[in-house]
């Protein structure tokens, strides 16, 4: 917990800084820069008075709206107080004896499953193979793993996996009773089918783990869930999660975003639009590798030693640092795609900052 | 989790009942009658920006805003999305392998240490005793209890625990190395000094458990928190607690209701002047035994063997049943302090149910 590293961390940073929070333009968190859906900002003044009472201690009709967006079934959710309650009531119910995580990837796989002092094996994704997910990790796949964790598209990469491979990552681990855990946090951003939730009812070793902080942008509203179809797993971690885990303005928001189509439409058209733009713009920056990206934050690494996240905190701007990743170091960052003004403004800084070092 | 037996569960009983759940009167739960601070709505409206950012990952300002509230060094607080999440944590953190809870009391305790599959010793509270804790509960406090869980005041029953007694207590399991967990959720309501707030310093076997959003009127957010003087407990306890696990709108809220003085004094004397209202009100309704409140919720037991909650729902109004509480049974029931008027309809409706059995 409260682990420093993590991206948007801005009120940390404005306290070390002694800049206004306000005043820093975040591109360390992968938020929609469009904000939230006004929707949002309605039914929580609408709403007001809901949280005088308890939430509904069942989430009828958030479970119910949920299973419709994602088109599954009510049984497999597992609803959470962000993605991060989900992924560690997982891993206390499941108290897997050895994972294994491919690297670089989200760092709280491997906190959640320190808090069960599991055993943890790094897949270690290669620089030469764009940290792509390859076939070798079949050979990874042996009895004593419990639970394989997959970020897909991977964080902080943006490297998707194929569906082809993760069939037969789901078909080896079923044969000897491994879950597979494919986290889609930021799958809602991706144009094409990369999604795996078409095989949960095939695979009970599958679970699909989701945020919908970062598309709805509602990161401070926490709501996450997991998918997964064994009744199992389900109720075992059902058990171990606390009544009203939803606060009633996750929930009222969650329901008004998913039903806000042109919202999500708008979203979508927008980031294909401003990532190219920024994709486009860093590539133009002289010692920056920019790995092309497929959702709404991009990965580069810088061929100069500099620390580019001080310099630009100098023009207020906050870029994620990617050196505390296993397999990653100092030469690695992360940006979020934001606006058209904030994105000219990250690739003019870049440019100067290089230029003075001339 | 999702256990239907607890209060506060109108979204539930109006499904079930076919009532919109706004017209329901909810004495179910025992929420602040004077509803959220005005400031609380306010902060909101003024933060609605601040849901598209993470919450601040050390909730630097929300800690030190309760530990000036409660006067304690902020390195013994652990915050939650509600005391139910601190006690589970507590629990999973801790493992007890046997726990002592008195009985009845607050049914979390027993699901959250089920969840670790703790044996549970219950300390059953006596009727003829008016169900308080006894000397003769030190001689429960053996080597293997691991944790102890008091109420205080009791939930259900509103009894208080003296100082002198739960010093003897502590004395004697810090003997043992055995944790005394004493939650008081509603204590804020208690006009004496009950608190054990103090003792804090001194034993490093204490943890006091609290959830603000009984006393301000705000369970929809989700807010709790533990106090602990022993750097080990609070730092396993972190350990296994996701990050941004306080929502935005609970974490200002929080701070905003704790600022506002003039609400805390306007609700204890609200509070004095109702709860004897209706206190003295039930008391004039036959077949009821009615305990003298401490808080905020009158506890009866109604000697005629009629179903109270049906009988009220007819008018809209929900009770909490005791029936499902260990130690007690369909005779008991509990019901929240309301404003005059729901507290009056209340009363009246039970007088006409009786008057009707002639």
């Amino acid at each position: 917990m409260a682990n420093l590293g993590h991206g948007g961390n801005i009120k940390e940073i404005s306290r070390e800084k002694g800049i206004k929070y306000t005043d820093i333009i975040d591109f360390s968190s992968n938020i929609n820069p469009l904000g939230m859906s006004n929707q949002v900002k309605k039914v929580i003044i609408d709403s007001m008075d809901d949280i005088e009472i308890y939430p509904d201690i069942s989430y009828a009709e958030l479970k119910r709206s949920i299973s419709e967006y994602e088109g599954v079934n009510e049984s497999y959710l597992i609803l959470g107080n962000g993605a991060a309650e989900v992924l560690f009531n997982i891993v206390k119910a499941l108290e897997p004896k050895k994972v294994l995580i491919p690297s670089p990837t989200f760092s709280e796989y491997k906190e959640a499953v320190e808090c069960v002092n599991s055993e943890v094996e790094l897949y270690n994704l290669k620089e030469e193979k764009f940290f792509c997910i390859d076939e070798d990790i079949l050979k990874k796949i042996t009895e004593e793993i419990d639970i394989i964790f997959i970020c897909n598209p991977n964080n902080p990469t943006g490297v998707l996996t194929n569906k082809e491979l993760l069939m037969k990552i789901l078909t080896k681990s079923k044969e000897s009773n491994i879950i597979v855990l494919i986290d889609e946090s930021f799958m809602d951003f991706v144009e094409e089918d990369f999604s795996m939730i078409n095989a949960l009812s095939n695979f009970d070793n599958l679970i699909i783990l989701k945020s919908l902080t970062k598309f709805f942008a509602i990161p401070g509203l926490r709501i996450g869930y997991s998918l997964c179809s064994s009744k199992d797993i389900v109720s075992e971690v059902y058990k171990i999660t606390p009544a009203w885990n939803i606060n009633a303005f996750a929930d009222i928001s969650t329901r008004a975003s998913l039903k806000d189509k042109n919202y999500i439409k708008k979203t979508i058209q927008y980031m294909e639009k401003e990532r190219a733009f920024l994709y486009n713009g860093l590539k133009e920056v002289k010692n920056l590798r920019v790995y092309k990206p497929s959702v709404n934050f991009i990965f580069f690494k810088c061929d100069f030693d500099i620390d580019l996240k001080s310099e630009l905190l100098k023009y207020n701007i906050l870029i994620r640092s990617c050196s505390n990743y296993d397999n990653l170091d100092k030469y690695y960052y992360r940006v979020a795609v934001k606006n058209r003004e904030n994105n000219t403004k990250l690739i003019n800084c870049l440019k100067s900052i290089f230029d003075k070092q001339k």
